[in-house]
């Protein structure tokens, strides 16, 4: 395995870290198998209470690999051009890897917490929102970063975004892909709470949830998540659908290529029909 | 074709209004008809990027045109007797005509953004909240008004308003029928944003949508919809069945009649049973 | 029949009072059945146009009675045993009427203001979140308490606490137990609005519904409680599921035994299975 994820677990709390610091905890396909599988082992550790989830070095995650983008500029003879189906979820069973990246803190039988410092862009906030509780800086740069790209949240954010803001304030984020910082995240819903040291505001919070039964805090997320992550299965098949509709074709490649290019995107007008 | 609803188109932002300001641009027949065809029409723009909807003149919508209400008074000599089963949607059809005036702004498939002035009340307020995005003048005044006429807000309310605040909000703001302005409204969730010029906002937002690419806002739009607009045509279908329950019965008729007789209502006991 | 709830009516507003003022209005089963026998009684009301539910006394409601907790705790010699299963619902029709004593107000078809003082604690605050409209004093103490006891909100709070804030906080508020005033109660949207009298301003609001038809109003809770209470028969099944697995096992039991000997619990790991 790799060391793309550090868990350290102590009096029943696992301390669990993006911990790939020189990239930001940039997401490749080493970030994502290592998210999973410790979500999947987490599962089935009945000692475990509470996790706290947060990221070494100076970001939380600052979103997908850039590396991984010249693929999505059309550029087939860069290096990660193998990459990027397996990153972007273009193949089914690995679309499926990157949204459960985000999604197995819902599936986890105890509360996820996470701690929010530096950067939270694209993939990042996607994972973020897959927690039950945020606590961020203040200073965190958030972005719901998919459309500069020509591509959508399809990490399962359509879904968590809309619990837990208005569809208006959500639109406006997901259609503008603008960087907001923490104190505004708080303002919108998409942070719980902001503390200028969020892993140790996460971690007291962890000890708090310590002192009741954990019985009685697992069968306690089971049935809020059963009202607030109903028909999750249909809406993330919509997102399978919708991205692979938008990679690779025209407007697409021209967010990515114009980036690169260090100009100003020439888009066509919508073309793409779904239903 | 009316002029009811004016459109022009500009670099990919198209800017509709309604067009009758000497009225308020308030609400009859020609009117539901220009939003519903303005709407239609633009299903298939895929030249349009984002949409601006505003009103002509003074507000953006100030409700029902009151020359309507005659009918609704029980006044069969009113010369709007006529109109009211088309206004109010008695008819099966028309009911789906008034409520698509508010909803057709969530079927096109670029983003909508109401600019709001004056004044936006009653069906006003149901066709700003059937758009994407709100930004509103701090003094507007809104109302959801329909109980003051015996009514309930039968084209679309009862669900977009479930949408962006609370139940218990809904329901004073529904139950009481008060007149509130833009701040409150902010506060309370029903506008995404106070600008003092709405339109200007409004078209700055726009244009920060058109620096990404449209099918990836398109395809944004279709997913974040799915997930808050479920189940929409069982909710409209139950607007139906309630408000034809309404009209014409003494409690409605008593609720119009005494605000020409300039008097209080006086209410019987409640009497309609529906399930 | 009891009198452990007390009901006036006049000007077509219903005043009902818990009233049980010296056990800061516990829950027990007369007071169980005292609720649902009021709600019941209301839904034939057609001469009721608004309800205001508040607590004699100091309190609104203090949650369930703490002598039933005996029980709870593993001392079957305790007076109270035989009252267990009849308050926290092991039984079946009994959980139904401990739900039912909080989900009623969401059936009767006219408003329901609760006016919150005092305490509303564990069951209070069920019951207080199931009427429409809540206003509080700003000192009133609330608390989702059940993890506390080893327990879940099962008296519909699974449901009603989603409705009224982000999945993140009802997350945050249930896992912790934590107790919260008025002012945190109405930002964090537990609380429509806020007084120093409570009763007086929601009789005022009563009022001002009152100036409204009754029929529409009713037509309008009817048709915004279509939206936000969908599927709740499922999810008070549920409630029973999980509450049922919780009763009486270790960490249950030591939740509440802690208490009474006053010490810390001792946990065993998590080892309850439902799916």
């Amino acid at each position: 395995m790799s060391d793309r994820v550090k868990m350290t677990v102590s009096n029943g709390i696992a301390d669990v870290r993006l911990n790939r610091p020189d990239k930001r905890n940039a997401l490749d396909p080493d970030m994502f198998l290592a998210l999973v599988s410790t979500g999947e082992a987490l599962k089935c550790r009945d000692d475990v209470r509470v996790v706290v989830l947060s990221g070494e070095g100076s970001s939380f995650c600052a979103g997908l690999d850039l590396a991984s983008m010249g693929a999505l500029a059309g550029d087939s003879g860069s290096p990660s051009a193998s990459d990027a189906p397996s990153i972007m979820g273009t193949g089914g069973r690995v679309t499926h890897l990157a949204q459960q990246s985000a999604w197995v803190w819902q599936e986890v039988p105890m509360p996820v917490i996470a701690a929010l410092h530096g950067h939270a862009l694209g993939g990042g906030i996607q994972i973020a929102m897959g927690a039950d509780i945020r606590i961020a800086h203040p200073a965190t740069k958030f972005s719901v970063r998919e459309t500069f790209w020509g591509l959508i949240p399809d990490m399962t954010g359509t879904l968590t975004i809309t619990r837990h803001v208005r569809p208006d304030v959500a639109k406006e984020l997901v259609f503008t892909a603008r960087i907001f910082e923490g104190a505004e995240a708080h303002a919108l819903g998409l942070v719980t709470s902001l503390s200028d040291d969020p892993l140790a505001s996460a971690m007291a919070l962890a000890r708090d949830i310590c002192a009741v039964s954990p019985d009685a805090v697992r069968g306690a997320k089971e049935l809020i998540n059963s009202r607030v992550n109903e028909d999750a299965a249909q809406q993330f098949a919509d997102e399978q659908t919708v991205i692979q509709s938008l990679i690779g074709q025209h407007n697409q490649i021209e967010s990515v290529a114009a980036y690169f290019e260090k100009r100003e995107p020439r888009f066509s007008d919508a073309s793409i029909k779904r239903s």
